[in-house]
């Protein structure tokens, strides 16, 4: 560990982002666990600002809970994604406190509650009700980001008006992640109304040309709207991390 | 010639959609010309309510010229479609009074007006200035057609109040074409507003990921506002015939 | 609601197409129901002409249930599509007057039969047996809108004289829903022998190179019969929802 | 060379197929000349019954002719497609008597006139007009292999009648060539009429989602049609040798 | 029926390829049976030497069975292809001299043996064992054309001296199913080596960049070996079926 | 315009945003300037802080001058991006302190420099020398949204000491447009290295597989450094209006 | 068998590559078994130093028995992949020496044990734990092919510092398999920082963007690091026999 | 410059892979070159074994001189590929010792000619005469790293014979470039014949279904040789750079 990797680990005791107890845990502890098949990479949270999440899809039960445990063992909140349902239930069952989500196949398991940040709301809307596996997965994620969020559900553009009754809540969003599926154009209409970062979300919604989803992320990528960016196909983590990036940015220096 | 096909020629007599003499140049002539390299089929008139169309790309300018010297010869009117500026001059020259449509590729030479269509009123709108050849192109053939017919240009959802500002003239077409490129989204806006056949354009208009109006395609084909239906990219002459089907059936009963 | 749409409710008693109690009932309740997972929209029929349908793919058998509640709730007709056969048994045994559509997987529940649109028929052709479930969602959408129609089954272009000597079947329609999978080619010959609209839709019958319908679906996009529209593959109700446009259309006013 | 290989020289003498000159030449020559950038085959007329022909695109001109050179060398026919103008110029400057095909870019120059094909009667037939550059291509390289045929142009499907009315054609073929772009729906047709072998040839004509071509291409190669055999996109020539080699299996047994 | 089909089905009584009571039940008969759901299309086998076959996938057992008995009726024989367990083990029972073909999915049922093809000998070669469902249903589908073939299994290009050892099979063959996956090079190596009709069949065995089957199919197309065509992926039987056109026009006149 | 709009207007006023002059001339100015060709939307500065930019693609220089012309004479700058040649030279002779950008093909005309964002400073970061297009592109609207920046030039990862020779640069973003064609990879590597939001722009570098940037594309969207958002390919600008949302959202409250 | 072939099987056992028993054996043996359904390659290992291997997928567990038993029946070792449950515990069952690895699919049965090929040593690296099964696929054939290796698992470049601190490990590979899913960008960096052989495997782990590893399997042929050669998605195995063939050219001759 | 690099460095003057004078300059010199549009990476070739290289195609010819420049100031070889004819002429008349490779659009500028790797013979072939831009860049990017080999022009898989006679070259090779376009066969035709590394190239080659080098691509990369592995379309610099590390790997230590 250098020196300012060091110092910055003192900065973030200074600025209340990490206990003190937790910077001793990292000074004494090796940066990595290697489990053989996976390499758990405890240095992440002090980079990125958040712990390393597990990947859930082509993993077996016994190593999903394996990862876990090394991620407790650090003192590191645990969240999952993509966890199929053997694997939800081996957790369960090994850690009884641990929070499942069986609609956006997420786990949770906290060491110690996530820290609110503070001065920054974001706001999840999505096109139609088959949407919400996607959007719990990315409320999870931000939940356990510690940023809170406004929910807007089934307001698709085919009754524009549902929308536009419910725009104060876009106007106070500081970020807004739009999922949507079929023609995937909600985040146009947003992006053409409010100025908030715009971070879409095309979901596998939809069938025959709709490809798996591959419409909505060519029509995201195109938006007539600028400035709208894009994540990958019913990837609603990756949505909330780029979210927490602009929260933490936003709150690095006083503006 | 059938009798039945006899028998529609005069029907098209009594209601006048056809002139006494262009039936009896009918009676008179075969069914087609065939010029080697074409074969003109003249009984399309008769059977779908437009004469052959000639389709430019791909065609010497001689042998537009001499499509367009069958059709005529036979007294019916001229449309030709995708016409490249050699073969646009060529008959410009051969044909003094053909009417040049320089963004749109089209020239309509008539050996009569076309008899307008009653009690029907169309719509082409599009999302933005570089939309503007295919909504040409649709123009031209709902002349040819008959049709009359109102124009919004650059009402693309990214700024929407554009639309809804312009909404009456959406709400008093019998049938609206909608011509967009990039994400291909404002069909989805319009048929969730109105209620009239919505037949919708993309076009390849965009870059990258639009992947040459695929993305537009792709986008109305999956459209969340039900019923709309989709021509090739870049297809504003089949929109106008299209509309031109609607038209035709409304007409063909007193309702 | 705006002056102009109570106007537009009146004049649709005036006009027949809704009931005196209906406008009331709708004059009297807030345009939408908040389901939390789904927010229904009661003002589309007004707009459009037809109830919300509800696309029961990705939605859970309760969730269906409950939407169709809401809509039951406010006097108007429910339409499921795409609904799997555990929603629609829980639909069946909660009411038991729903017409289950198990070919084409469709539920109908009718809280007043729709009115007949006068003067209006359709057709259905389709280019085998493997399309039928695509011919019954359609049928379905077309008895749920009042449009009275024609079926033709198996007359795909391989034995073309099936097709011909059934012509007056198509002819009378005014307006057709041409159902074809592997090559799609069907459209192209109805479109070549009636001028009447013609709603194309590509069905994923077929493999290999057919690549789930996407060759069907080009095939008709790229149709050398002129004004040829197309729907998403598989999309039988979308082409059911096109013909009710453009029925509607036609009746709007006295030709 | 091996004894087979010579016994079957001696049999070409006696069946008339080669001169006898024609064979002394090919015992006296090896079977290749190596030009560095090239190695000519000259074996493959004995082995395919027809020479090596020269594929012009990404060739130099000074490339195509120096080829051309060592088969006449052999007393071999050339046959030359996809030249481009300057090549065709070259050639036509060194070998006078060479036979330019502008249309279809290709060059034929004849060391003796090819045999013609006893009994045998091809057919070509195309949808529209702009498919001419490929039934070019094919008729030269038929006429390479000394076989007959009828050629039909524009009677695509959009005017069912144009190809009924020419139905003798089709039926006194012994093997047809179909060649179509757009949605390439002519195949379909013309295999469910005639029972002969069809060799489907999609063109790269049309736009958008014609895709340059794929759309006919997966549309022929999904044909309802069963027995369609399908070409590479604009390959006439590759149509015309599977003709060839259908004529010759034809030819070499009494039947 | 018309005098030109009637003097057609006398020709092929004068011809031996009808036998006279079939022509007389056909002459009884209407051309096709309408089962509302299926139109058997009887004529079939007078104009293309074949009668209709069932195309099983997606089609309910008893649909399959009733197009069956429906085909005998006439006194015609029965193929079906792509037929799924439960439908094969349906048509077991109801026609106990059923010919079952699990590999390939196909089942035949003979109203009379098929007339053999005179001085006509087929084969089929495939590259690897895994082919061999798609051999099967070509094989099977030849066997109800009275065609005779050889068989090569496993002559794949990785060991090429096991396709050279084969020759002779090979050059004895009036036309060569050629049918392969993965990268799909055998058809080529094949038509360099012998001048027979080469029909290639690609196949979904693969993986990965393969993408069931596009790789050997887009090989296949693109061939350098000329006069190779091409059916659809895995589409044994349309194979078998070109292979029936040549063998057909080959004995239609004699040479 | 709305009682809230006025009062956004003033608040602007109150916050530096806006000149009192800029308010006023809005108050007295329709929200478009309607050209017949384009709608030019004035308001859309208020509603997300840049005013409309023309999108020089498709238009004919006359029309870009003319939309230009719209810009300013409602006192807002101009920038214009994707401008051809011939379109730039028509604006710099129209308007002589025109700026520019011929490598990004960008003009900028100002009314008023625009007004630094205080407290924000970007990065723009590309892997190679041929993505230097879309990073002036990117700058330049920067540059016309007041942010100010750091530029990294050719630091990809096949030397990727480069890029950690640099890493100062990117740990003080407070947001990081990483440009990269190819197979895209730089995003994933600084995502991993810095917290910073992260807009990913796929330049159509490359070839071959390269597919004009779809695998850049596809990297990105699947990039394994959570929290990467994407741009289209080759959408400079639209990365650098993302990075505008998200410096505007940081300067909305005191944090 | 030629004189060559013979010359090359005593050179061999000069070598000491085979035992002379092993040769007597092929001597005396045919060069293939037949099998009807396959036709195995004996003389594989003389010409490629390795037996032919079973590529499981597609064929019946009793397939696989009967070519295993043709393997062994010549002194050959067996080596299958892609081999499902229940083709594994076939072999288990009948050949309980059997070395069964589940993870990879992979099955060997040693006649002899593999000799250890000297003064080489490989390095597998992959980036995440979900690759393990393509790592397990390429190591179980690095040993049929006597390669001794070492294993990287979960080195992806997020948390690039665990790759940078095995560098050793890389440093002394004589040849590196690097196996990825996602961006597959691993390669990339690998062959940015070392000089060996690189042989690239994408995986299909991901999902959306990622469509199965065609975005990693772009992204490894679009390398920036130059000289990076790439096998077939999930192509453990092949990735394996490449290093075979290095090591076995490394080997021929003394350097 | 760490303590091992300065060993490595140290460990090259004594195997003689580099002059004392070039360590000194490296010693001495910083590792890159700061253009501002380009970082010149230097230490490259310590790192692996060659000079950065250029990549011409998207600079501007005086960006490629000055790179080149920097490159000679180090005392290092300059090589540029993908280089256009103006930039071939500015590198031409600025350095008139330069070898201009036109048909693969090459540059080469020695400041000392490349040192030979001794015991090491590659081999080039490919299958036709349009393959030889991309064999012309192979070769010249092998003589920069001093790998000596030999060429085999046109040898396809259409006429197999001329492979198979010059199969001495092919035996004798250490390592095998193969390169072909169209259906791409030609690698697993060598791969199944002889046993060394084999790095296949798919080129642009074809039309039609060839998507411009892809169908070759595919088929390559599913071969049905086993150990083959794959460069990206037309990449023939990228195949010689792979040559080049199996060459190094070879060479490092004694066998």
């Amino acid at each position: 560990m250098t020196r300012a990797e060091i110092l910055a680990l003192l900065e973030s005791v200074a600025s209340g982002t990490l206990a003190p107890s937790e910077v001793l845990a990292q000074l004494d502890a090796p940066l990595e666990t290697d489990l053989e098949f996976a390499v758990v990479d405890h240095h992440r949270r002090a980079r990125l600002g958040l712990p390393e999440v597990i990947f859930g899809e082509g993993k077996a039960p016994a190593q999903v809970v394996a990862i876990a445990a090394a991620i407790l063992a650090r003192g590191q909140n645990v969240l999952a994604t993509r966890v199929g349902s053997e694997a939800r239930a081996a957790l369960a069952s090994t850690y009884p406190k641990a929070i499942i989500g069986a609609v956006g196949r997420t786990v949770r398991i906290e060491a110690a509650p996530p820290s609110v940040q503070a001065d920054f709301r974001a706001a999840i809307v999505c096109a139609g009700t088959t949407d919400l596996p996607v959007v719990e997965e990315c409320s999870e994620t931000l939940r356990a980001a510690g940023i809170e969020h406004d929910r807007l559900t089934d307001v698709g553009i085919a009754g524009i008006h549902r929308l536009f009754s419910r725009l104060p809540v876009l106007e106070r969003a500081d970020a807004i992640v739009v999922v949507a599926g079929m023609e995937g154009a909600l985040p146009s209409v947003v992006g053409g109304l409010v100025a908030a970062p715009i971070v879409a979300v095309p979901t596998s919604v939809g069938y025959g040309a709709g490809a798996a989803g591959f419409a909505a992320l060519l029509g995201m990528l195109t938006s007539c709207a600028s400035g709208i960016t894009v994540c990958n196909i019913d990837n609603g983590f990756g949505a909330a991390v780029a979210v927490h990036r602009i929260a933490r940015a936003r709150s690095r220096r006083p503006a």
